[in-house]
C-alpha cells in the first residue's frame, strides 16, 4: 500500500509513472478485496472501475472539475484516490466511512443519493449553474448502462442534447449488467458474440451494448431473436447519441488505463457535451467475482466477526417470500410478478425458473413497472409489483393516478422495508406507512413472520376490487409468534392478532415484524407490573375498525412501526382515534423519527431509534405513568 | 346533429358512406366549439383529433379492442361517438359528464388519470395481459408527441419494442406542440421549414417532428441552430422506432381521414407492434383557435352564466405569483425558474419576456426539472422549480433523495394546489400537504393573499441550507387580509399572524387561502356566542414552536387546510402537540377526505368539504360543544 499511502489528494496522480499506476492500481485492487470481503459492500462494481477512476482523477481536477456518480456504490476507488485511503478500514461501519458519496467525508463528493438514473440530471443542472456564473469547469457524470433504462435518464440526454456547447462529460461504464444478476438472454448473446468474432470486433461493431435497451431477462432475450434487424441497431446505438447533436467518443476497453485516458483528454479538450463509452468488467481482477455468473459480486455480506455464526439465522424474507408468491402462482394463473432490475434481490428467482413466463423484469424503470402493472390488472391479471420499500419512491404517483384512481388490483411487496442501515439514508425503506397513507383505497399491510406473510399475500391476492401492498424488513425471518387470540373486526371487518396479554394497562400495536420486539416488550413491562395488551392488525391501513374499538378500552395507547413516525401508521391511528372521539390519556406513536439515518447496522438503527424489545419498553412505561400521574384535564407543557 | 344523434355505438360508424362520415365530422366540429365554449375544457386538442377518432372507431372494435388516451383530455370526439352525444352538454358539470374518459361512464373508457406519458406502459400491460389470457383483441394507445418527453414513455417503448410480436399500435398525435404554450424557438423553426418547403415536402422530409425531443424553447431553438445535424435527425426519427425492432407507418395527414383509416388497417393487419405518426393541428376548423398563436385555445374558461361578471375578479395568483417571481430575478442574479412544459399556465411568461436565460422548460420531465434543479443549487444557484401541484407526485423521490436529502436551496413553487375542481379528480392538488411531510428539511408556506405570497417567496429565497415549497390555489387572490396582530416564535423560529380575534373558546389555524374563510367563519360564531382566535402561520412544515406553545392556551383547537386530511398540517400539529404534552379538549383537522373527488366547480367542492366560512363555523361549533360538554377525561365514543 505504499503508493496509496502516499497519495494526499487526486493531483498527486499526476506525478505517477506508467509502472507506479499499474503498481498502485494493483494495490487498490488488493486493499477492495481485503477490506470489502471483510466488512462488505459493493465489490465487483468497483474492481470494475480502477483504471477508469484513475484515468478520470488524472483527467479532470476535482473538485474545480465536478464528478457526479450515478447510484453511488462505484465510489470508493474515488474515495482512495481523494485522500481517504486511510480511513477505509471503517466503510461501512457506525461512525466510519459512507458506502455511497458522502458531502460530510469530502469536498470531492456531490451526490449522496443510491438511486440510479440521476446522474445526468444533476450534471446538466450543474452544467447550467457554471455557464451561468462564469465558472469555467468541467461536470462529467459516470453512469452504468444499466441505470440508463430509467425514464429520468432520457429525460436528462434529451435536455443536454439541448444545449451541446456546455463542457458536459458523460461517461458510460458498460459493463452490460445493470443490478446484480446477468441480463439473462441478452447477456449471452453478447457474450456469444465476443467469442464468435473476438473481442476487438466485438468492439468494433458493438459499439453500443446495452444502453437504451428495454427490459431484460427473457423477453429481451425473445425479441432480439425474433428481430435481427433491432439487434444490429441495439449495437451501434452512438448514432442516437449523434442524432441528438451529442458528440460520442469510443468504445474504448475501460480497463486498458492510458486508452480511457486519452479519451477523456478528447473529450475535455473538445469543450461542448461529449459521451465516452467505456467497456468494463465487473469484478475485473479478482478470480471469484469474474468467474461468478451470477452477479460478478455484485455486493457481498461482511464476514462475521470472529466466534460469532456465518449467518444471520434462519432463511430471509425475501426467500420465504419468492416460495410463497411461487405458491401462488402455481394455483392462481393470473399472478403475474413484475420487477425493477430486481430479479433475485426481489426473491423471483424461484418463480423464474418454475414458470418463467408469469415474471416480467423490466429494467431500472419503476414508473414503467407500476403502470404496466396497472394495464395488466385492467386486462384481467393480478400484478405483483416486487421492489425494495425505498424505490417504489419512485413510482408514487403511478401507484396513486394510475392504479389507485381505478381501483385496480395490483398488489405491490416491499422487500427492505424499514431500516435497512448499512447502505445509507437512501437504502432505508422508511417512507411506504407515512406518504402512501395518501393513497385513497390502497390496502397495506406488513406480516409478522412466515405464516401471516403467506396469510396476508393471499388476502391480498384475493383483494378484487382494490390495491394493497405488503411489506416486510432486510434480513432473516424470526419464528413464527402465533397469535394468542384473534379479536374480529365488526361486520367482517379486518381481525386484530393478540401476540401477548399480561393485563390491560398498556395497548401496544405492533406493526409487522416489530412483533417479537413488542412481545419481548411486554415481558420486561409485566417485570415492572406493567399489564400489556400486544395485538398487531395485520392489515395497517385502512386503520382496523377492532383496533379502534379496542382502544377505546385503554387510558395508554403505544404504536410501534419500523418507518418514518410522521404520517405513519401511528399517527393515522391517532387521528381514527379522535374522529371516533377515543381519547386515551396517553397516546404514544414509535417509530422512525424524520430525518435521514446514518449509516449502520439494521440493529444499531433500531436501538437509536427506541424500536427494541428495551426501548419499546421504556416508552411504553413513561407513557403509562404519563396516563396514570398526569392532572385529568389539560395536559402538562 | 343529425348524424351524431342516430349514433348508438361506434359500430354504426362502419355503415355509413364517405358523404355521411365528412357531414359527421362537421357536427362534431359544431358542437365541441358550440359546448367547450360555454361549458370551458380543452377544445383544441379536440378539434384536432376529431378525424382521427373516427377513423380509429371505425377500424378498431372498442371495447374488444383497447383504447387507451394518454393525458385524456383529448377523448371528447370519443366520448362523443361512443353513444354519449345526447350529455355532452353537462359536459364538465357537477354530476355530468367528466373531460375525461370516466370508467363509469361507459366501457369504452379505460384509463381517467390525466397525468401525461403514461398509455404507452398501460397499453404495454393491457397487451402482456390478453396475450396471457389468449384474448385476441388489439390494444391501440395514442399518445401526443409532448408526452413522448417524458421519461416513462421511454422506459415504456424499451419494454414494448421488447416483445415486438403483440398487437399494439401506439398512434403519435403529432401537432408540434406540449403543452398549452407553443414550443417556442423549434415551433418557429419548423413553421419556417414548412413555408419554404411546402406542406408535402415538409411531411416527407420531417418523418418526426417533435418526439425523442427535448426541452422546449430558447434552448432548443439555439441548440437547433448550433447543431444541424441535429436538426436533420431529429426530423427523420422514425429510425429510432426501427432501430428499436418497432414497426413505423407515416407520417400520415391526421385531417385526411382516409388516410389516417388506411394506415390503421394496415397497423391492425400487421398484428405486431407499429407506430402510426399522425401530424394534426390543434385548434383545426375552428379560426379563432387556428389563428390564436398562443396556445391554439389548448384549454378555455366557461362562459359566464347570464348575469354573472365574465371574469372571477382580480388577478390570479399565478399572475401574482409571476409578478413576484420576476422582481425577485431582476434583484437576485442566483435566481432560475424551471418548469416542465408549463412555462405560461406557470406565470412564467413575465420572467422570460424580461430574463429569458433565466428560464428553462424541461419539457414534460418533472423527475428531471428537479434533479436539475439539485445540480443547479449544487453550482450555486437558486432554482425555482414552477409545476402544477398534481405534477409534483412525479418528482418525489427527487424531491427526497436528490434535493432533500442534500439540503439544497431549491424553492418548488406549486400553483393549482388545493381543489381544482372542473378537471377531475387527477387534477386535483390535495396530495401535497400529506405526502410532502414526509421530506426530512423541506419547509412549506401556504400564502395566503398577494402580501404573504411576497413575504414568503422572498423568506424562501433566502432560505441557503434548505429546500423551501409554497403553493397557492387555482383562480384569483383574494384581497389582502392583513394580520391583525403577530405572534413572535421562540428563538427566532417562525412567527404567527392573527387574523382575526373575536375570543378564546377555540383556536382556528387556517392554512393559506383558507385564510379569509377561516377569519369569516370567527364573524359567524361571534353571532352565536363562540370566541375565535384565528391564526395563519404562514410556514407549516416544520409545525411552528409559536403555534404549539399557543395551542397551550386552549381548550379547543381546529384547523382547516385545502388539502387532504390524512397526514396534512393538522393531524402534523395533532402529533406535535401530544409531543409536547399539549391536550386540548377537542381537536378538529379539517380537510379533503382521504378520495378522489368527483369534477365539480372548486367552489362546489369546498362546500362538499365543508371547508366555506359556514362549513368551517358549524364544525368549529361542534368542536367546542364537545370541548365543553364532554366528560373530562375517556371520550365518548
Amino acid at each position: 500500500m505504499e503508493l496509496l499511502e502516499r497519495l494526499k489528494s487526486p493531483a498527486d496522480l499526476r506525478g505517477l509513472d506508467p509502472l507506479e499506476l499499474d503498481r498502485l492500481a494493483d494495490e487498490i485492487r488488493e486493499l477492495l478485496i481485503e477490506r470489502v470481503t471483510r466488512n462488505g459492500g459493493h465489490l465487483g462494481p468497483n474492481l470494475g472501475v480502477v483504471e477508469l477512476t484513475l484515468a478520470l482523477h488524472r483527467v479532470f481536477d476535482s473538485p474545480r472539475d465536478s464528478l457526479v456518480w450515478d447510484t453511488g456504490h462505484q465510489a470508493y476507488v474515488h474515495k482512495l484516490l481523494t485522500g481517504r485511503a486511510a480511513d477505509f478500514a471503517t466503510l461501512r461501519t457506525r461512525g466510519g466511512m459512507s458506502g455511497y458519496p458522502s458531502r460530510a467525508e469530502s469536498e470531492h463528493d456531490l451526490v449522496e443519493n443510491s438511486h440510479a438514473s440521476t446522474a445526468l440530471s444533476y450534471a446538466d443542472g450543474l452544467s447550467h449553474a457554471r455557464q451561468t456564473r462564469g465558472d469555467p469547469g468541467h461536470v462529467v457524470a459516470v453512469i452504468g448502462d444499466g441505470a440508463l433504462t430509467g425514464g429520468m435518464s432520457w429525460e436528462a440526454v434529451n435536455n443536454i442534447a439541448a444545449a451541446p456547447g456546455r463542457p458536459l462529460v458523460v461517461v458510460i461504464n458498460d459493463n452490460a449488467r445493470s443490478y446484480a444478476p446477468t441480463v439473462g438472454g441478452l447477456a449471452q448473446h453478447l457474450a456469444a458474440l465476443r467469442t464468435s468474432r473476438g473481442y476487438e470486433e466485438f468492439l468494433e461493431r458493438a459499439k453500443y451494448t446495452l444502453q437504451g435497451v428495454p427490459a431484460v431477462g427473457d423477453t429481451v432475450y425473445r425479441a432480439l431473436h425474433g428481430a435481427k434487424k433491432g439487434l444490429k441497431d441495439f449495437l451501434t446505438p452512438q448514432a442516437l447519441y449523434e442524432d441528438l447533436g451529442l458528440k460520442y467518443l469510443g468504445p474504448v476497453d475501460g480497463h486498458d488505463r492510458e486508452a480511457v485516458e486519452a479519451a477523456l483528454r478528447r473529450a475535455r479538450a473538445f469543450g461542448g457535451s461529449v459521451v465516452v463509452h467505456c467497456i468494463t468488467e465487473k469484478g475485473r481482477g479478482y478470480a471469484p467475482a469474474e468467474e461468478d455468473t451470477r452477479d460478478r459480486f455484485h455486493a457481498v455480506r461482511a464476514a462475521p466477526a470472529p466466534g460469532q455464526p456465518s449467518s444471520a439465522g434462519g432463511p430471509s424474507w425475501t426467500a420465504a417470500f419468492g416460495e410463497e408468491l411461487l405458491a401462488q402462482a402455481e394455483r392462481r394463473p393470473d399472478v403475474v410478478a413484475l420487477t425493477a432490475a430486481m430479479l433475485e434481490p426481489a426473491g423471483l428467482l424461484p418463480l423464474q425458473r418454475a414458470l418463467p413466463a408469469r415474471v416480467v423484469d423490466v429494467g431500472i424503470a419503476e414508473q414503467h413497472a407500476v403502470t404496466c402493472a396497472a394495464g395488466m390488472a385492467m386486462g384481467g391479471l393480478h400484478p405483483v409489483v416486487c421492489v425494495y420499500a425505498t424505490f417504489l419512491n419512485r413510482a408514487f404517483d403511478q401507484v396513486l393516478m394510475d392504479v389507485a384512481l381505478h381501483r385496480l388490483p395490483v398488489t405491490f411487496v416491499l422487500d427492505r422495508a424499514g431500516i435497512t442501515g448499512d447502505d445509507g439514508a437512501s437504502h432505508n425503506g422508511i417512507w411506504d406507512l407515512a406518504a402512501l397513507q395518501a393513497v385513497p383505497g390502497l390496502r397495506i399491510a406488513a406480516p409478522r413472520d412466515r405464516a401471516t406473510l403467506r396469510r396476508l399475500l393471499d388476502e391480498a391476492l384475493d383483494t378484487e376490487d382494490a390495491p394493497t401492498l405488503l411489506r416486510y424488513p432486510k434480513g432473516a425471518l424470526a419464528p413464527d409468534l402465533p397469535a394468542q387470540e384473534r379479536i374480529p373486526g365488526p361486520d367482517g371487518t379486518t381481525s386484530v392478532d393478540v401476540l401477548a396479554r399480561t393485563g390491560e394497562d398498556v395497548l401496544l400495536v405492533a406493526v409487522g415484524a416489530l412483533g417479537g420486539a413488542c412481545a419481548e416488550a411486554a415481558r420486561l413491562l409485566a417485570g415492572q407490573g406493567i399489564g400489556c395488551t400486544v395485538v398487531d392488525p395485520g392489515w395497517v391501513k385502512p386503520v382496523p375498525r377492532a383496533l379502534v374499538d379496542l382502544a377505546a378500552r385503554f387510558d395508554t395507547v403505544v404504536t410501534a412501526e419500523d418507518g418514518l413516525r410522521t404520517g405513519g401508521v401511528g399517527q393515522t391511528l391517532a387521528s381514527a382515534l379522535r374522529d371516533a372521539r377515543v381519547v386515551p390519556r396517553a397516546l404514544r406513536t414509535l417509530g422512525v423519527p424524520t430525518g435521514f439515518l446514518e449509516h449502520a447496522s439494521r440493529a444499531e438503527l433500531l436501538r437509536e431509534c427506541g424500536l427494541t424489545s428495551e426501548g419499546i419498553a421504556a416508552q411504553v412505561a413513561e407513557a403509562v405513568a404519563e396516563a396514570t400521574g398526569r392532572p385529568p384535564l389539560k395536559g402538562a407543557v
